[in-house]
């Protein structure tokens, strides 16, 4: 099971009543922050979400209001008695600013473990999951990711009983370790049956709509993508600031493939209804909603 | 007329109900602001303050949540179309905290002009207002501000008359100006009365009590002084982190002679209801309340 919690909505600046977007992902008791604008460790508290777990932080890009809470955020996690260490993973430039968060906050009790994406496309790990960067554009170096919980086949019991294989090897066989016994070689594929469908979230702001990110995002249980602008009307501006309408971000989740929900966020602060524009992206993928801050949702596995 | 509004009322972190205490006062279309922690703007947005006038931002000194809400800050400044300069003014060390908060927030439209205070105790202007920073004792370089708005004494007409000061002459007199005209000299000092009350704020946090408070705030119309900790069995961790009790404030205020009110912030993330130790404070100094965030205040001279 895999939980998120998006803990704000807005872009830009912070608003009274609209935290920045920021997205915190939970497994197995760790966590993962994706930005951390100004107010973020606050939305935090507002949504009853510890971030004293968050063993990874990921950036999209380096503007003020996805980065800018990290210095509060980071001396709070060391207030609450954090010692283990935490990544931060960013674009190029991600080491000069941190190296700038840290002459805020200072002596932090715990590491910083700093690491700069350079390719279009990487991988890493979270616990199970395997995160995959994907390059967006912005204007200035900008990722979206996407997050995947794999799950392997099923264990066919019967199989692994007809081949003779013993009793104490199937657990070991269904963690997909080979095994050799007596001259015998025992291995998973013997026994398991074809990947099953896992779990995925993948995330996007701030960007102008790419095919990289239909790609990214297919088969998505859930499709974070910024929308900037309600109306179509605002396409000369979302062209102007890099960002995306309504409209084609929903374009991006019917092209994509196999996206079974799209919350849209990362308001403009000069749209205050985003909920009157709904219906524009409806037309185009209807299982779209315009998330609110605090939203969760938890991904279970189909038959669990 | 000066006008002012606490913004915030907590130390260490915000919370989701307190945001960090920073002091904004008003004079005459302009404004100076005193520390910015993280959500300090959005504290303004909530008190309905604008921070587009601020030309002068103290900083009492440079851990992070006194200074981490400046990235934020001077960028919304910029999006609400600011173009005028705007100084910084902070203990040894403000410069390469200003170098950091660039890195967060680059490309500002307007100029920041950094200067660090140097000794025990300096002197600048507010427009008609004089500032003095004093030294105080946090374990790190930190200062606390006075701002003062003087005020002449009254203009003696009938003297003005007596003496054949010519008519046009009067107002300049008044604003201090002396005038030689036709082999006299006019100056100020013959038509004017002794200077009379002015107004003035004094603003202390984070400090133990020392002398120089308490001198600091002599007559002071309204002193906003830290209270970390409500009770007194807070003495150890109190000298620990370098922070006062509510007790220690008011005998401050007290001591110092001619303080007219007194306001308590800075509340420790502990202390959920600083009102429950109000009467502490008050058997010491009756007029002492524990503020609350976006508290305002207008102080107007004695007679308007």
């Amino acid at each position: 099971m895999l939980d998120l919690c998006l803990l704000g909505t807005g872009g830009t600046q912070p608003l009274m009543n609209r935290w920045l977007t920021s997205l915190v992902v939970r497994y197995s008791g760790h966590a993962l922050l994706i930005d951390c604008g100004e107010g973020t460790q606050i939305a935090a508290q507002r949504a009853a979400v510890s971030l004293k777990p968050v063993d990874k932080i990921l950036l999209t890009h380096l503007h003020a209001d996805h980065v800018s809470g990290l210095p509060g955020l980071l001396l709070t996690m060391g207030n609450m008695g954090r010692s283990e260490s935490v990544s931060v993973i960013g674009p190029r430039g991600t080491e000069r600013l941190i190296d700038a968060v840290r002459v805020i906050a200072p002596n932090l009790p715990f590491d910083l473990r700093v690491s700069e994406l350079e390719t279009e496309q990487e991988l890493m790990y979270f616990l199970d999951c395997d995160i995959e960067a994907f390059a967006v554009r912005h204007g200035v170096p900008c990722y979206g990711y996407s997050i995947t919980l794999p799950r392997a086949g099923k264990f066919d019991a019967a199989k692994a009983r007809a081949l003779g294989i013993p009793l104490p090897f199937w657990s070991r066989l269904q963690k997909g370790e080979s095994i050799e016994h007596e001259g015998q070689l025992y291995t998973p594929d013997l026994v398991m049956g074809p990947p099953r469908r896992g779990l995925k979230i993948t995330y996007c702001t701030d960007s102008r709509p790419t095919p990289a990110i239909a790609a990214a995002a297919q088969n998505a249980d859930l499709f974070i993508c910024e929308g900037m602008y309600g109306d179509d009307e605002s396409l000369p501006k979302a062209r102007e600031n890099r960002h995306m309408l309504f409209s084609e971000a929903a374009r991006l989740a019917a092209e994509a493939g196999g996206v079974r929900e799209l919350w849209l966020t990362h308001y403009s602060p000069s749209l205050p209804n985003p909920k009157a524009y709904r219906d524009i992206a409806r037309a185009i993928f209807p299982n779209t909603h315009t998330a609110r801050d605090g939203w969760t949702k938890e991904l279970r596995f189909e038959d669990e």
